[in-house]
């Protein structure tokens, strides 16, 4: 059996305004910015969402065109798509919301089609805590649970979402949320207090500051790609979680090594999602630009600290 | 002969409030955090500064001690020694200043003495651009001279800045600084600025998000070291040029690999300052805490990328 990833989460529209333009109407949407991340690693990726009829059969080739399974998404006829209206100012680490439609996505009820109940590795996009749980209770024995969440849902439904993660295998989110979760002042005592609510994995999204990966008591910490023009960081985090979920799913492990890796891989393809409005970077991403831009990462990162240049500058001494 | 490290700054007295209590008058400043730090890996330190009469004989001894040449302190027998109050609320990375009194660093001239002035490796702490130039004028064919800048000199004194930047191998400072120098809205773009002013290398440090270097060409990236707990920043930052130049000087050289290496005890050097307020520290410090940080740092970053894996499962799919 090829290890399959499931992804649940939302399918949207997305007008985006950045220093470097405005984009209407752009395809996004968690899961749609995860799915196709993680499609460059995972041999299988099941996306499950919901859209309305307005959703143009050409999205749904494109998922297909990266063998992504798309018979879980549900489209609703009478209803619209999910709709957001985001906008950067100089600083690019944070959008302000312009304006917002749920549409279908407001009452989205994921239905698990049984093709997919079995699918070793899922990850919950960001959404409601209460929609979260439903999936854990439709997928069968999953062996990596990875959820996300945002501040809406720690403001709003924290008692939902401590129970939500008490059932997970890992918590990815970002370094404000964390602070804002956990009530602590610094993140690694942060990520120790969630750690304490029960998944074995936290992972921290810092955008422009890297991220941290705490397992089995061990710290990961990676600057991000560098990159000298940012043209839409919407999205970076879903490409991030599904580069690495993307990963583990394509090596079938959740060893330290293997969450490392994925980490690396996590912060590649963010990288790329950054260069171009929505998912355009993805589309014309190739597996051979991954590679490369992994190697050179790898070499901004690389320590070579040998310990016998010290022994002997101090034996001259 | 052994390579030797001049460092020009400040001796103060500083009364630090933080999260974790207040110290009164801690032995403070920025030659003095440098000097030390630097002492744990450079044969060589030389410190030229400025204190007044209230400078107590115990903090000289302290640096002879550590080996550091102390025959560059001018004491100004009716003068008063540089002092600083700070406050750090919630936000560890910002210091609100109370009060500060220059007293005698107010009118600091350098004076290098005729046995410094050979020094290879050359600091220039954070002063105004034209005290850093006169320590130029009077050293000797240095090999790699490092200078610190701050906002107000930014602000203030902009043309003498870009005039003595013009003139180093290495400009340090920290992201927002770098920013509102070149006026770029991105580190990577600032770096570039900054290189095309002339340095060969430049040091961005953005203290729990770690650092950058840009040299040669190549760009390096490291996290912070992670701490849970942070008692007083103070000083982070000249500790890091402490022991990013402290080992530049042991080694001899300032290829990318001894860079790389230097940021890395840079790195370690600073996280060890936070632990506790001022100083105190860098007096406990141990070589063998420092080796050992530096093990466990270069596991925490540590990426094995290997490409192979890569092939297999595609080969699979």
């Amino acid at each position: 059996m090829r290890p399959s990833l499931l992804v649940v989460g939302s399918l949207a529209f997305d007008t985006l305004e950045t220093p470097s333009g405005i984009a209407k109407d752009e395809l996004g949407g968690s899961a749609t910015y995860f799915s196709h991340s993680a499609s460059h690693l995972a041999p299988k990726v099941r996306l499950v969402g919901v859209v309305g009829k307005d959703f143009p059969k050409r999205h749904i080739e494109e998922f297909r065109e990266r063998s992504i399974d798309t018979a879980g998404i549900q489209v609703v006829p009478a209803g619209k798509t999910f709709r957001w209206h985001g906008r950067y100012r100089t600083d690019m680490s944070n959008a302000e919301t312009v304006s917002v439609e749920l549409n279908v996505f407001g009452k989205f009820a994921p239905q698990i089609p049984a093709s997919f109940r079995k699918s070793p590795f899922v990850f919950l996009a960001n959404g409601s805590p209460t929609t979260q749980r439903t999936v854990l209770d439709q997928v069968e024995k999953p062996v990596f649970v990875l959820a996300d969440t945002m501040n809406l849902w720690i403001e709003t439904a924290r008692k939902d979402l401590l129970e939500l993660i008490h059932r997970v295998d890992g918590l990815i989110l970002n370094n404000t949320e964390l602070l804002q979760l956990s009530g602590e002042s610094n993140v690694i005592a942060g990520a120790r207090w969630a750690l304490a609510q029960g998944p074995r994995v936290v992972v921290i999204k810092k955008g422009e500051h890297g991220s941290m990966l705490f397992v089995d008591g061990e710290i990961v910490a990676l600057p991000a790609y560098p990159l000298e023009h940012i043209t839409d960081p919407t999205g970076a985090g879903d490409s991030f979680a599904g580069g690495f979920m993307g990963h583990l799913t394509r090596c079938g492990g959740t060893s330290l090594a293997d969450m490392k890796r994925a980490l690396v891989y996590g912060t590649v393809i963010a990288s790329f999602t950054c260069e171009d409005f929505g998912l355009r970077r993805l589309f014309s991403l190739t597996d051979a630009d991954i590679e490369r831009r992994v190697a050179e990462f790898a070499k901004i990162v690389s320590v070579d600290v040998k310990p016998r240049r010290r022994a002997k500058a101090a034996a001259g001494r």
